[in-house]
Order: structure tokens, then sequence, then C-alpha cells
């Protein structure tokens, strides 16, 4: 199974009045899991869409365990969970260093060609991570 | 059923390079949402936390069909989607006005209280909502 | 003097863990104040975009006087500030619906021709606002 | 003069549909480098707050000359820029890792006793490092 981890400091702006990361940043999180283990892999997203690919997101789903504070240092665990015709998946688990998890997570993409609109097959070099 | 419709514009900032609203936004503005519904059956959030209750979310689901983009109106719909014990629910579909569906979602949610960080039964004037 | 009013509600995710809205989040509250200004004066920011050119911010300042907190109504002052060859500026008042002033601020901007990305004359429909 | 680097990557949902870096991102990026500077010379954030003071920003200022992209990386150097009374001040410089200068800021800060809400004499901890 592929995999990638990432570390990353909770910052000031991504907290909320409950004094806790927004609810709303971990799916900017998980964004930044995707493109890291994609760069990992050698799947460059700003050269995709250089290319004309848009990597659109399909659905996102997360299940919020415990809160993150400010200046905390989260681990950022992201896998490859599935691909199915032209629809993609990955998962995420949320977690402080050396500490419990946070949130699981989950999102579906389609890559989407820009000059017509419509998805497109997975191109073979992501298509190949999945086997 | 208990709904809720409230509008919005697409600010500049909510869009992404691809030129539509980032997928995080719509969970911003589910929140956005049941703010409203709460408030129009007389719930105020800021006195809930002025009483010492945390509105916590503790799942979202968002499914993406079709993307807003900069200055479209938006229309926001929120219902009450279930209260099983401690946990109520929320679902949202959001449109552009007199356009098509966009994105659909629903979140999950807890009371609690804040002085012991614990659940506590969903206090009486939420509950009654749900009858 | 060209002048603009537009009111707003304070969302969750727009505070932080100090319990107040995070600074940086006037600069997107400017950016809606400046959109309906032009807006409300008929200069669409979206036919600009789709003409081809870009509307950018040179320069932001803001002084922050007092916090405005969850479920605030925030009532947003934009006015034209200036002309001066290609940089046009805005100014604003950012005050509690009814109550006192919050922030002050002002931006200014260019306008690029997207396929040079050079500065382009203010166009006539929007210069001629300054006079 | 204190000076602090640090790095960081531009993420997808920092971009706006100009494809570029949102303006009101680099106040975050501003905070995030103040936080390490202090973080550095052993004045931690999360402590001040724990001991009832409030880090508050009194005001903000950015000169934008060059865009940020998604995926660059980004050099951020931030100062300490004078202390005067009970304000003090930062500089902030964004470059392109090996590249040009994007953007110029500078941010004032007050502290508070969240206790009174009333401005304190900076802490002896922060006053030394402007010496």
């Amino acid at each position: 199974m592929i995999q990638h981890e990432t570390t990353l400091r909770v910052r000031y702006a991504e907290t909320d009045a409950q004094g806790i990361v927004h609810h709303s940043v971990y799916l900017v999180w998980f964004e930044v899991g995707r493109v890291e283990l994609l760069r990992a892999r050698g799947v460059n997203n700003r050269e995709m869409e250089a290319l004309g690919y848009d990597l659109i997101v399909t659905e996102t789903h997360a299940r919020y365990l415990a809160p993150a504070r400010f200046d905390d240092r989260i681990l950022l665990q992201t896998a490859l969970a599935g691909l199915r015709s032209r629809i993609f998946a990955f998962q995420y688990e949320v977690r402080l260093v050396d500490g419990p998890l946070l949130v699981q997570g989950h999102t579906s993409h389609l890559i989407l060609d820009r000059s017509t609109g419509r998805p497109v097959r997975v191109p073979e070099d992501v298509a190949r991570l999945f086997r």
C-alpha cells in the first residue's frame, strides 16, 4: 500500500474561538498530504495542471476524534485507497506527533481535461501507483 | 422537517487556482447554514457558548457535483437530520440561486460541557427542534 | 466621494483562539467591500476578468482598534480613495453595526492585461468613478 | 538585528482564481514567521497565552511586488523591528527560495493581560530580544 507521511505545525490562523483547529482546516491538510504523496512518487500536480489536467475533488469525509491546538506538531499520514475506473481515492490519518489519532478521513477525485471539462482516464503515471 | 435557507455571494478569497470555490469552503458555508437555522429557531450559538457549552463537529461529509465560481449567488439549504442520544445531525444542499445543485453534505455534532470536556445531553431548547 | 456600505455577519471559521476575528480576515472583507462598491457603480469584476483584465493588489494596510467576535454584525464602509496614473486606491472602515470603529484600512491596486502581464491604464468605466 | 528564516510550500488552498497566492495569506505567513522567530529565541507563544497574555496585532502593512503560485517554495525572513514603550514590531520579506522578493511587510503588536483586557509592559524575556 502506497503511503506517505508529512509533518506540519498548527498555525494560529487555523484555530477558532473554541481554541482548537477549525474542522474545515483538515481538508486543507488532506490536500497537502496528497500533493506530497504524489510528489514523493514522481507525480507533480503543477505539471499536471500545465498539461491541461485538473485534479478535482468529488467527495470528502472526515471523522473528528480529538482536537488539535495552536502550535501542536501534526503527523499527517496519507495513503492511496483505490482506483475504480476514473475515480481514485485517498485515506488520511491525522495525529499529534507521538500522540493520539485526531482525525480520520478519505477523499475521492476525478481528473478533468480542462479543454473539454470532461473526466479522463487516470494518466498512466498516476494509475501505476495503484498497482 | 425543520429547514432553513440562506443566500450568500462567493468571495474572491474563496476561489482557488482552478477558478472555482475551494472544496474546504463548503464546510464553512455549512456552518453558516446551521448557525442561521438555529438562530431562526431561537437558539443562539453565542449564548450557548456563554453558558459553557461548545457545539463541536464530530463528522463531515460532502459530495461535490458541480463547481461554484467567484461572484456566484449561492442558495444554502440546511435541514435538521436527526437526533440520536447525544449526537445530532444536519443536512445541506448548496445550489446556485435559480440553478443546479452543486454540493450535498451532512455533519454530526456533540455538545460539550466546557468545564468537564464531556458530552452533555442536548439542551431542551435544541432537542425540542427535533420533535 | 464615492462610498458604499455593506453588512456581514462574523462566521465562526473567521475567529481564532483568542476568541476574536483573525486579523487576516479583514483583508478578505475589504475585498468584499470593493467588489460591492464596484458592482453598485456598474463595474463587474467577473466581466473584467472575462475581458482579460486582472485587478491585482499592490499594497494593503490595516489598523486594528478593537476586536470583532463570532456572530457580530459588521458594517463595512468602502470608499474610492484616489487614482494616480495606473494605481487606484480604496479606504475602508469596519464597525460593529451601531457600534464602534474596529478597523481602518486602505489598499492599492493595478489592473494587469493577462496576455502581457503588464499594467494597463485604468479602463474608462472605472476611471470615470474617480472624477 | 534579530532575524529568523523559515521556509514553507504554497498550498493549493492558498491560491485564488488568478492562479496566485491570495494577498490575505501573507498575513498568515507573517504570523508563522514571528511565532518561529520567537520560538527560536525561547519565547513560546502558547506558554504566553497560558500565563494569561494575548499577543495582539495592532497594525499590518504589506507591499506586493510579485506573485507566488501553487507549490512554490517560499523563504520567509522575519526580523524584530523595534520596541517603543508597549508596542513592538516585526518586519518581513517573502521570497521564492533562490528567487526574487515577492512581498515586504511589517506588523505592530501589543501584549494584553487577558484578565483586564489592558496592554501590559512587554515581558522581560521578550524585551531583552530588542536590546
